[in-house]
């Protein structure tokens, strides 16, 4: 089993409710990265409905979630559906709710539907042996979580300011040599530093207030591309959003957040 | 009153309940559009907070809502918080749920947090006297809710086919004379046509699955443009995006929605 899958695993404790424990291994600084913690809730919302792959989740950081930390999550049916079912669920830790979560699922291995198709390209970057990798950076936290992902970011876009535009391009895998899934892509999506960093420098922290991941497509296996950007920055809030393509040059997710700039 | 608050209002009915009433006048087709629908739970969940603005609206559409019918509103605190308040809520007529909503209330007002700006102008568009009324168009479909929005397309974006991209620019207004509002951006971010119809032409129904509005600005008084973009669409689920600028070129809303391409 690879240690995402294991690290994110859930135990049934009860009618709607399960047992999960957060390795400190993912996390950023002392905090767990979002995209990780909020796999766990993600796996209780799998195990009540027939369909595979999240293709719409919503998720709302209240708290900060805690690695090396026990973690109580909660799931239910909204809609069963046919096609696509819906569901709410919410990780909890020391008493304190840290994550609730909306999300629907579906099947995106049936390629029943057919009909027209709209597909965009990953841009052309570095090889990954040319980019940099994220450890080799300085980025004014401690990074256990480059323990579990390999991270390789565009030489043009390595977060210590400078550059003219909020954007990152990059690299990533997990270290273990466990391939992607659609249950991985909202971690995947929220594994790069702040893409506010290229442009503006280490000037701050940038909480998370609310991410939505879409799967949108099987990925195959090895690297995936990713590219993230801020298009709006305002009042200290602001809007990033990202996509994913695997190594066929497949879009496999896109991902929007809201954040706080806290410099 | 304008008639959107009218025709958006609520009533308490309980502990966490409201009582509405969703009008024919907001109808695609036999259906209420969606923005309009959900801004009841919207109403219901400002009610319980301090914070007047919905920075990230997700909704979930399960089943369509309909108009010209009462609804029940559901609305419950997940985090009060000092600047920003998280709600969820939903939407229930004839006894079955229509929507799933999930939300976080701030204040946009306060200007206090200040630090480095990005903002994204609005694209160079013809004028709204050389744009195309939605009246004037072939959709398919009757179209109630042009008896309370006024939609101006680009005369090169009409809904028809034709286009080398999914894509929509325009104008949109209340048609009764009422000035945009925060809380009303759910709605404007979703009451274009859909932006696959320039590129494929009249194909089909697209409802939308889940569809997360965050609300940037307050809105000046007059115009809002609008650009709608489908970037993504495989085996008949399509990602479009979306973007709001008020008539001072200030982005006030971005969107993004997962839909079904029903041929």
């Amino acid at each position: 089993m690879s240690r995402f899958d294991a690290e994110t695993a859930v135990e049934p404790a009860g009618e709607g409710r399960w047992a999960t424990h957060l390795s400190a291994g993912w996390n950023i600084g002392d905090n767990s990265n979002g995209g990780y913690a909020l796999t766990s809730v993600l796996r209780a919302m799998r195990s009540l409905v027939p369909h595979p792959d999240p293709i719409s989740v919503t998720t709302h950081f209240l708290r900060p979630a805690r690695g090396d930390t026990d973690g109580d999550v909660k799931a239910e049916v909204v809609r069963l559906g046919r096609t696509v079912s819906t569901l709410r669920g919410s990780l909890w830790q020391e008493g304190k709710q840290r994550l609730e979560v909306l999300a629907a699922f579906s099947d995106l291995s049936t390629g029943s539907r057919g009909g027209p198709e709209i597909a965009e390209a990953p841009p052309t970057i570095p090889p990954i042996e040319d980019c940099v990798h994220r450890g080799s950076l300085e980025q004014g936290v401690e990074l256990p979580i480059l323990s579990r992902v390999d991270v390789h970011v565009h030489p043009d876009h390595a977060p210590a300011g400078g550059s003219d535009r909020a954007l990152i391009d990059g690299w990533i895998r997990f270290s273990d040599g466990a391939q992607p899934s659609t249950m991985a892509l909202p971690f995947f999506a929220d594994a790069l530093p702040p893409s506010l960093f290229p442009l503006l420098g280490y000037i701050g922290w940038v909480p998370t207030i609310e991410l939505t991941v879409h799967a949108r497509r099987i990925p195959a296996p090895g690297w995936l591309q990713v590219r993230q950007e801020s298009h709006d920055l305002h009042d200290g809030r602001m809007i990033e959003s990202g996509s994913l393509w695997d190594s066929t040059g497949a879009l496999v997710a896109t991902s929007r957040q809201i954040g706080l700039l806290l410099t």
